[in-house]
């Protein structure tokens, strides 16, 4: 392994997680030597104001390489594209629900997952995401885990069972609750409010379960178990049986916190 | 009505919403003279360090007041209780859900809706509070707006029809994703996981949709359909149904975004 000043890196891959790497890694002291996308359009408005190599064709891959990142769909890390790849290089991808094993023919192998969500319009801080490392042994983790702490302070051996769970669970406070704001913004419409009065809430709903669990912070109608306003709600969305069945699922789970 | 700065006020309960109140009143130039609570020793440790009189017999309330806010739970707002009030006082209630018309028997009414989640743990920034202001006519309305801007920046005239709308969304965007956290901390909690390792992404999930709307910042399996994932998911969720039920009724209707 080289020096860390000198780690050489190659991201596969131009989504969301691979630009935002990239990102990270520009202000690091690590290197990223090439991009490899299938295309190579896309690589190139990747790289674009840097010196990164954008290339298509995993022959490509430079053979000095200490690392390349697979930060890729997890439909993507399939044997056709894995077979693509050179086998003696040291591979890591970037998902939460895939195992490690999927890489397991390549000769050093890992897992390098920042627990974040990640899109095109936002500049994310690098520097406070979660990175869960894994790898296939001590020394090729202690490299990721050294890598990792290049662009962010907050770093986790996590196995592959773990952080399979650990994206269920973001699923839940994530995506869900992303959607549950979504329907707010609906209700809302409808008597033509604007979603941004309920950004304060929004913060302190977070901030509350920063301070102690959610069990504790639980608030509203369902766990005052009161039936008179839950009853009005749901007539409220009469016009809307799908918010209904989630109001009513939702709140009767609620109703049973113990 | 007097100058601002001498705004004299009541307030009746001894909850969240009220103690929150009176704090936010303290460093105000409004005066809050009377605390009325049925349970005196609750009223009695509500004013500790303050000059507020703690009051259990609304016959006691100051003939002077120029208004009584009633930051009690929407049951206590039952003809019972309005009927023990004196009916030349303005009143205004603090709740989502009740209707202005409850309080028309009184010579002034209104509505003081601050749009917020308290619990007694935890100390709010009154000063980004939406509050929202009814009233039962236009100079009420505007004394309960100059009163409102006392104590925050965040002042909106919002009908009954509207205040209700909004807090629905609110049981959605708050109650409902709060459960959400807490099924994600039961999660995590199976592999012996703690629940801040989340903290960086539900950050981030908030500050999405400050940025965009929550529709145009969906991401996860369901909104990628990707229907393997959602499939381990749910086997995953195998030891509890309840969670299993949420998890395929979420992700269904994220799939039917248009």
């Amino acid at each position: 392994m080289n020096q860390s000043e000198n780690i050489k890196i190659a991201i596969v891959g131009t989504g969301n997680v691979a630009s935002h790497l990239v990102k990270a890694f520009l202000i690091s002291d690590c290197k990223v030597k090439q991009i490899l996308s299938r295309d190579i359009h896309k690589a190139g408005i990747l790289v674009k104001n840097t010196d990164i190599q954008p290339i298509d064709n995993p022959n490509m891959l430079d053979k000095e390489l200490d690392l390349v990142i697979l930060a890729i769909q997890d439909d993507a890390l399939n044997s056709d594209f894995l077979n693509s790849l050179p086998k003696n290089f040291f591979v890591a991808h970037t998902s939460g629900s895939v195992d490690i094993s999927v890489l397991e023919n390549f000769k050093s192998f890992g897992v390098f997952y920042p627990l974040q969500t990640f899109s095109k319009v936002r500049e994310i801080n690098y520097n406070s995401i979660p990175i869960c490392i894994e790898a296939n042994n001590i020394e090729n983790e202690n490299f990721l885990l050294q890598l990792a702490s290049k662009i962010s302070k907050d770093i986790r051996k996590i196995d592959s069972e773990q952080r399979k769970q650990i994206h269920l669970a973001a699923v839940f406070a994530c995506n869900f609750t992303n959607y549950l704001f979504h329907i707010s913004e609906q209700i809302l419409k409808e008597k033509n409010l604007d979603f941004e009065i309920l950004f304060p809430l929004l913060e302190e709903t977070i901030q509350k379960v920063k301070h102690d669990s959610p069990r504790k912070m639980q608030t509203g109608p369902a766990v005052r178990n009161d039936r008179k306003i839950m009853q009005k709600h749901i007539e409220m969305l009469g016009n809307n049986p799908d918010y209904q069945m989630i109001y009513t699922l939702l709140s009767e789970k609620i109703q049973e916190l113990k």
